[in-house]
């Protein structure tokens, strides 16, 4: 995992079910790392709910962590109304140029050397334009799959978004259009020569992992903590 | 945990051991959630090994996950010689303009309501430059911190990178100067008129979990799994 820009030329897949590879989606390194088939994608993104959004501000690169959620095709994050680049995506037309990049980290790759220690990971870079969205039904759908995204079924367990809410939260979606995966998986490897070094090599999985739920101080003591939270 | 781009005013702090707010780096939203002491963002900086780096290719953002350090006020990245971003930031000057973003999801803010709904997290957002390093002993020394960011004592175990891998390997230096926190913590918070809802309300706890240590499979099976990982 090194900071390798995607570049090159634009390929041909010819397979329905992938993303189009184009100048930004092939790494110039790796390639054998990369996937575009929108299964893979997918799964990457529905692991995660945060992403971090990049876009440019008065020329200068901007990276925010934020919540997110994948419907179909397209991507939805959220902010407050008065957020500059969800008033920029939703003033200007075409919309704001973004970078939606989702990343885990899935092992620690120990090799005897040095120079062959590497990460085991899944990420997804999508390329494309910020627009707000301004149909009621589309922003409730969105916000209900945001929340999904934390917890499976908790859309279902809440007071839904009331019309002052919901005005004051601008949604914003990305289309997946510009889409490459890229993905380390495996063991550790070594140079030959550096195979009888007295060092251990292998992987270290990394994962996740929830903690007991937390009640709210004031929550009635009667309400026990729903399956969809005992179920992560 | 939104699309909130940080605004506002220049603001001094007179603080020593502080970060000095920039119009870039003070948010116009929830403003308690920012910290700009070096010991927070110092920590938050040390709990990772992966940043999301957004630099601007062609107008467009584009934002890459990658392995990092930090050594003294230095943040420290590596990819290949032949890496777009990285002979940029050796060959122009003054150097590339980045943005590292590094996050901790921390708990799953569960609320009555759909739009109290959070993330308890950690991250650090540094507004800088990129600038290949040149000196051999200070890549060393980056590489190193690099291996121990990930497995703290690692550096000292394995086997140093040859001239050879060195001159592959590209090195570059984000000073921080334009540094911000941006953090939640605590419980879940519902409007008083929402606390008698029968909707369960509190933090999942999130966290990283290592498993077991799969040695290589060509591993000489009397080297033990070292302390540094068993620690992990």
């Amino acid at each position: 995992m090194t900071a390798t820009p995607a570049t090159g030329t634009t390929q041909s897949t010819g397979t329905t079910g992938a993303y189009e590879p184009t100048d930004r989606t092939v790494p110039t390194r790796s390639r054998d790392r990369a996937r575009y088939d929108r299964d893979t994608v997918h799964a990457i993104l529905d692991e995660a709910y945060v992403c971090h959004l990049g876009f440019v501000r008065d020329g200068a690169p901007v990276v925010l962590p934020t919540l997110f959620a994948r419907v179909g095709e397209s991507l939805y994050m959220h902010g407050s109304t008065g957020s500059r680049p969800l008033l920029a995506a939703g003033r200007t037309d075409p919309g704001l140029p973004v970078c939606v990049t989702v990343t885990h980290v899935d092992g620690l790759v120990l090799a005897r050397s040095a120079f062959h220690h590497s990460l085991n990971y899944r990420s997804v870079v999508v390329h494309g334009t910020a627009r707000q969205v301004t149909d009621e039904d589309e922003c409730r759908t969105a916000l209900d799959a945001m929340i999904d995204a934390v917890a499976p079924g908790r859309s279902g367990d809440v007071r839904p978004a009331n019309a002052k809410e919901l005005a004051a939260t601008a949604v914003i979606r990305v289309d997946l259009d510009e889409v490459s995966a890229k993905l380390r998986t495996g063991p550790s490897s070594d140079d030959a020569e550096d195979l009888g070094l007295p060092h251990w090599a292998g992987v270290v999985p990394v994962g996740r992992v929830y903690g007991t739920p937390v009640p709210a101080a004031d929550l009635d003591p009667g309400i026990a903590v729903p399956d969809y939270l005992t179920a992560l």
